[in-house]
């Protein structure tokens, strides 16, 4: 969606230029560095099985809070928000989170939003995976204006009809939230001790 | 999505491991090759802007034909389903595609379907881009069983809540979808030539 947005650039930025592989069969192929990527009008930060190894790793943080500094909008989708409350940039700022991490804001200072697309001043976060394709229309509306998100809308032909409606918490069958839960269990002790120590190092 | 039905092992697929380019930032990485690639459970074509090029292209649609023989199922997302009609495999079958390529399946004998998930025995295509979720959570259901593909669902927070409602023609503003409309005349002349080359082959 970012990239549809008209006269935008887009970076796929980290440390080097290595494959980053994701927890799909899918790769990520960065076309950018930290030393190399220019002042960036809109960050984005995305979550997922990476997150735990950036909350405390300063090469990372350093680099968003610079980005941050001048950019027109810090943004995040999914567990991203972690990080960039691991970066000092959420402090009494509302921020959204997968529904599985987003409690885990607090120890940043952040105050956790349930919304799926969230906006405090230019800050702008969406929750889990799929949230962010809501989140992308919000930021594109925000950049080009409302006709041109649209359009993007249409390109992409973005009317999703879910077959279930477990895409939450609330309304997953109550067998299936526990089996989810079971699983997310196993990752919590981790990610939780590496989210305290970096609320440590605010 | 996909890549989450337990059990699976989820292949890239192409000609040779050279990494593709997409019209966005991202590069898909293949991770085997036509000659190496094992017979498949479940085929699925992609679309995009690579589609004009393999619509006549008899090394893919050959391989294509070749699994089609014992897939349990053959599937596609987007303009993915223009493929399989090239590889003659959707004479007399209902499949989706994406809104503005959908009557070019007529070509290939197949029966447009408007529908966002389209089942037809063995066969089962998603609408445009977006629509694979959707598309992608029925296969998930039929694999692994609902249950399954729910829990898939509530990992990847599913419960879309898209900014505007301009995901389809008959909803979008009619300027918007003016504007879209013109963005795709342009690509019109050259695909509805490949298409008709590719339907007189069969």
């Amino acid at each position: 969606v970012l990239s549809r947005v008209p006269g935008a650039k887009t970076h796929l930025v980290a440390k080097d230029l290595t494959p980053v592989a994701s927890d799909t069969v899918l790769t990520i192929q960065p076309t950018t560095t930290f030393a190399d990527c220019p002042q960036l009008d809109v960050i984005c930060v995305p979550g997922g099985v990476g997150t735990d190894a950036l909350l405390n790793d300063e090469e990372t943080l350093a680099f968003l809070r610079k980005q941050a500094k001048t950019a027109r909008y810090v943004t995040s989708v999914c567990t991203g928000s972690l990080i960039l409350g691991a970066a000092g940039l959420l402090k009494g700022r509302r921020a959204a989170c997968h529904w599985a991490w987003r409690d885990m804001l607090g120890l940043f200072g952040a105050i956790a939003d349930p919304g799926r697309v969230v906006r405090d001043g230019d800050i702008i976060t969406g929750g889990g995976v799929t949230a962010g394709i809501d989140f992308a229309l919000v930021v594109a509306a925000e950049l080009a204006g409302e006709a041109f998100a649209q359009a993007i809308q249409l390109g992409i032909e973005y009317a999703p009809a879910p077959p279930f409606d477990a895409g939450r918490p609330e309304t997953a069958p109550p067998a299936v939230l526990a089996a989810v839960q079971r699983n997310m269990a196993a990752l919590l002790p981790k990610r939780r001790a590496d989210a305290e120590r970096a609320a440590a190092r605010l």
